[in-house]
């Protein structure tokens, strides 16, 4: 599909799962769909596998040019502006790093469209079929077809293994362009940041390794506080190089992205939504600005409360709720002398946090689903806030718990080692264990149904097709809701409760930055092999930011430099000598309070009132759309000429 | 100009001052350059005054218009995009809300480039003049001309005068519309703040007042902290609802600025520059982007390495030299006993501060003149930044110094009220009076003067013309640093640094909001009289936010978050039993230290690479400008009929 290097080359690209069952039954209503799929310029490739028969589908550049012209699919021109895509204008809309058109992202809402967007036109066969209706809406409620996904693109998929995943020595060097080109924006996004973070994490690895190991004679009393400060100013420093460097990989991939909080996120290829205002008010309104600014104002505010009283629910039900259990673990845990039973209430408590936190999860998921936001991935951070309170609560609170209770060091740093390798054995199982498990048992299944359908029991039965491997390896999806987020976020969750792990408690353990740049160097690839081997293909999803994480990183740079201080009173005052009066840690624990919240309000109020947002973008689109036609047709002729030299140009673009 | 109300009305709003004495040697070509004036359009009235001569100049909407296309001034389009302004298209521009097609500062701009744009087609004549060198600038240093300033529109003076500044019972309400399209968005914006903050003020002065007054028994220790709270949630909430307040006013005035740090600031109709980058640079690179890209880094670390040497240099001197000189001073006004030479010592300090100060900001323009910044609201930003450290050690020093070596309340009230009460009658005095007192000088000399010339000296000579009156007026400018300010920063710090007072102290004295909220609104009549009145209409200027004053004003409330908390402890500690081990004294500044620097780093680390924002600019700019005349051409004939009743619309708009 791609200009380049592969148009002699049929690539499917997605592929769709028929049960044998369905179609000894309705046969001729697969054969149907698959004439219909050729009618609309699809090529299909049909393979049968072991229990399902699997029809794969690929798409020439016209085909998807022209779902894309009827999607309206907006794409940056060289005009500078997005409009939406026409196949006349094709020249003036700015091409992708490898050369092609559309962006992976673009290809897959194009196949969904194409796919879902047969129709019936004749009512009758052997269902009651509705003329209008979605083909395979109808074939897939009737259980005719199962599934639709993404197919890995073997050559590529080769290439990126070599590239990336089995490249070991590369380190934290990534082929970044190519992840982009072939999983989307935000893997791509992820995996950067991911190198990033490693590669900046050597700096206070050498130096935690040099405070750990050497002494300072008399002025080792200043090394802690010393690794203190340079820790603090290193992570507030990553981070903001890493937005220049996101900003970076935004101009390189031609994402047309406004880079700053209030315009952080943003669909690439999407409309982009304002909040979703109900039709009907604006209808009722009639034609007056005035009064649909303020219906506007009263729906933005009916839709804050709302959001509001869900933050409260889910903090407070975290502060009432979990803080009083996981310090009654911890307490008890601290009480109990018996190593058995200690082990015992370890096991039920993984059991009831197991149980809770996914609780908490789908909790978290419900109160979205029913707030107003402004689009998918403002709910998706929502998400992430309020699932990352839970787990930051069940992650830290017992080891603040140690800290407070005993003020011994060598203890906490041996919690510190203990949670850090579990957790990274925890993960890395996780990771590449279960979807390995998942597969074999499913095409285990799928065997045992051959053999009892063939009758014989002898001889193995090889799977031959490719199309039915990938269909039997699990999904790339978050362990909590399903529908908003995919892998990544436990991917980032894991990642992020790492970094708070070592800064949190970084002058108790300096060491514990080498320990996670070895795991992070580890994760990349393995990480990579979980996405090209062990996975399907994942959903591309459309991001052009880490979001939501960038803040709760943000957040967790100052919680560390409280907990930091906190600790090092706790070291120079092992005599206990240093008594506060409870007066003055009251006012000092309001001071700090405040000044989070300080720093808190700003995100809870937002910058542009919502009817201001909805009238620029109205303003723009409306405008837009009226004149792209004549525009475009007009400008793509000059710029046909142009295109050439300037692509080359774009590729010299550097990493950053 | 306007074309809603004054079509044929002409308003002369721009002057030229002829010396009388240049007039007689020189007349002919004060002659050839109406002539010329004329020629190009121009409306041109000559006024005889006492000691010179006035050209007032006036130019229809189509002179200005063709004056816009030469400078290719960029407009908001329907489109959604800024394009160059072009006489053809004029209807698919958007209008100003009063239904000007220009603003008062793109209508200055014209005037300018119209009146300095008159080049010199022959040489010879009395003068030795170059062909192509610009008429105006070569009459200007010969001393034919001396000055060109713009002029009060007498009918809307008036207006706003009745409906603004003699308008006391408004209290906050201002006709914020009328003074944007009279004075630009600069000072629009900063009325509109002024009057937000008034009105919020309401809220701190009530709660102020009660706290004050009412004595609340036995939970008397709670009322302090509990406005301490109340006081800095107010002011973070106020500051995030200005922040919206300001992009409804932009969506009002149809200024297409993004709200975002990163985009904060933006040229309104002029070219926006990216990073000065030499074109010499560029040039040698030849048509190679990727080194293009790498040049631009290498700049860009050098522009900022300058920067951040200038900073450095100026924390560095404001801590090692004024800090001192400010401590010594309150230490030795608390030892010195004898009434008389505390007032001589204040005196004394008074006169070395005016003159640290206006050598401070000297220095620091002289610094940021060296500075590679990237646009000139960037340098304004930095000079703010600069002056105000100067201010903040100034005014609030010496009261921290009471605070830590009294810690009685009393004392520290009475000083508060002192330097309230002294500031506010400083600077109404310096409004008030000043400028009239300059405006009578001026006056008096060209009266003596023109005695002088007539030899007689009975009878009071009238000054008859209103655009004398209007040369003998003062400007409206700052009193550091003219050439990158104007009267604004003057009178945005004098709120800030009242700000800061009431904030930082407003557990020891919560009268001090009640008192500002009066002060403020009496400020914002007399502020508006100094501008209609007794000053020179302000040269306009483009800006479409408060700018360095609301990061500012941040600042501010973090910083009054530990100043109270400080307060707090000093009020409950009488009895001086919380004593506090140096060791985690130590820690606790760190502490705080880290914080402020982790929020401060946000401002030091641009989020953007200097070549990500250039490329963007240019890409964008560069094919617009290719096909902005087919485009508007296209599109403004079909705009038209649509252009009248979408103008009354847009008049319905309302403030917030």
């Amino acid at each position: 599909m791609n200009g380049s290097n592969g148009e002699e080359r049929v690539v499917h690209e997605v592929a769709m799962v028929v049960p044998k069952r369905a179609l000894e039954e309705e046969g001729d209503c697969v054969e149907f769909l698959v004439t219909e799929l050729k009618k609309r310029g699809m090529v299909v490739d049909r393979v049968v596998g072991l229990a399902d028969e699997f029809l794969k589908v690929a798409a020439p550049l016209e085909t998807l040019g022209n779902a894309a012209e009827e999607l309206h699919i907006r794409k940056p021109t060289r005009l500078g502006i997005d409009l939406p895509f026409e196949m006349q204008g094709s020249e003036a809309f700015i091409r992708q790093p490898d050369g092609s058109l559309f962006s992976w992202f673009e290809r897959f809402r194009c196949y969904q469209h194409l796919i879902y967007g047969i129709q019936m036109k004749l009512d009758g066969r052997e269902f009651c079929w509705v003329a209008g209706e979605s083909l395979l809406r109808r074939l897939e409620s009737e259980g005719v077809i199962k599934q639709m996904f993404p197919l890995h693109d073997e050559f590529k998929r080769k290439e990126l293994l070599q590239t990336w995943a089995l490249n070991w020595w590369n380190f934290t060097n990534q082929p970044i362009d190519q992840i982009y080109s072939y999983f989307g924006a935000k893997i791509g996004v992820y995996f950067s940041f991911l190198g990033m973070y490693t590669q900046w994490l050597i700096f206070p690895a050498l130096l935690g390794f040099i405070v750990q190991m050497v002494d300072f004679g008399s002025l080792q009393f200043l090394a802690l506080p010393i690794f203190f400060v340079s820790t603090i100013l290193w992570a507030a420093l990553f981070l903001q190089f890493w937005k220049r460097k996101n900003a970076a990989l935004l101009a390189r991939w031609q994402i047309n992205c406004l880079v700053g909080p209030s315009q952080g996120y943003r669909f690439l290829g999407m409309e982009w939504s304002s909040l979703p205002f109900p039709k009907e008010l604006i209808k009722n309104l009639g034609n007056e600005r005035s009064k649909e600014k303020e219906a506007y104002q009263r729906y933005e505010w009916f839709a804050y409360r709302k959001r509001f009283r869900n933050d409260v629910l889910v903090i407070m039900s975290i502060i009432c709720l979990q803080l009083p259990f996981e310090l009654a673990y911890a307490h008890i845990f601290e009480i109990i002398t018996s190593d058995i039973i200690k082990y015992v209430l370890t096991a039920i408590y993984l059991l009831i946090i197991q149980y809770l936190t996914r609780l908490g999860g789908k909790v978290s998921v419900k109160l979205i689903n029913r707030e107003i936001n402004e689009s998918v991935e403002y709910r998706a951070n929502s998400l992430i806030y309020k699932v990352f309170g839970l787990y930051f609560m069940q992650t830290y609170i017992g080891i603040f718990y140690h800290v407070l209770l005993h003020r011994n060091f060598m203890t906490l740093r041996q919690v510190l080692i203990q949670r850090l390798i579990i957790s990274q054995v925890f993960w890395t199982l996780m990771d590449g264990s279960l979807p390995y498990l998942k597969y074999s048992y499913r095409k285990y299944r799928a065997r045992t149904k051959k053999k009892m359908e063939d009758g014989s029991s002898t001889g193995k039965i090889q799977i031959a097709s490719r199309v039915e491997k990938e269909y039997f390896k699990p999904t790339y999806s978050a362990s909590i809701g399903v529908e908003l987020e995919d892998g990544l976020f436990d991917d980032s969750l894991e990642l992020a409760l790492q970094f708070g792990m070592i800064m949190m408690f970084a002058c108790a353990f300096p060491l514990a930055f080498a320990l996670a740049a070895v795991s992070n160097v580890m994760e990349i690839r393995t990480n990579a092999l979980k996405l090209l081997v062990t996975l399907r293909r994942p959903l591309p999803r459309a991001a052009a930011t880490i979001g939501a994480w960038l803040n709760i990183w943000q957040f967790l740079v100052v919680m560390s430099i409280c907990t930091n201080s906190v600790l090092l009173v706790c070291l120079y005052d092992q005599e206990g000598k240093w008594k506060i009066e409870p007066g003055l840690a009251a006012i000092l624990i309001m001071e700090h309070v405040l000044l989070l919240l300080k720093f808190g309000l700003s995100r809870l109020v937002p910058e542009e009132p919502a009817w201001v947002r909805a009238s620029r973008v109205k303003n723009v689109t409306q405008a837009q759309d009226m004149y792209c036609k004549q525009l475009l047709r007009s400008i793509s002729g000059e710029l046909a000429s142009l295109t050439k030299p300037e692509q080359e140009q774009q590729q010299d673009y550097e990493r950053f």
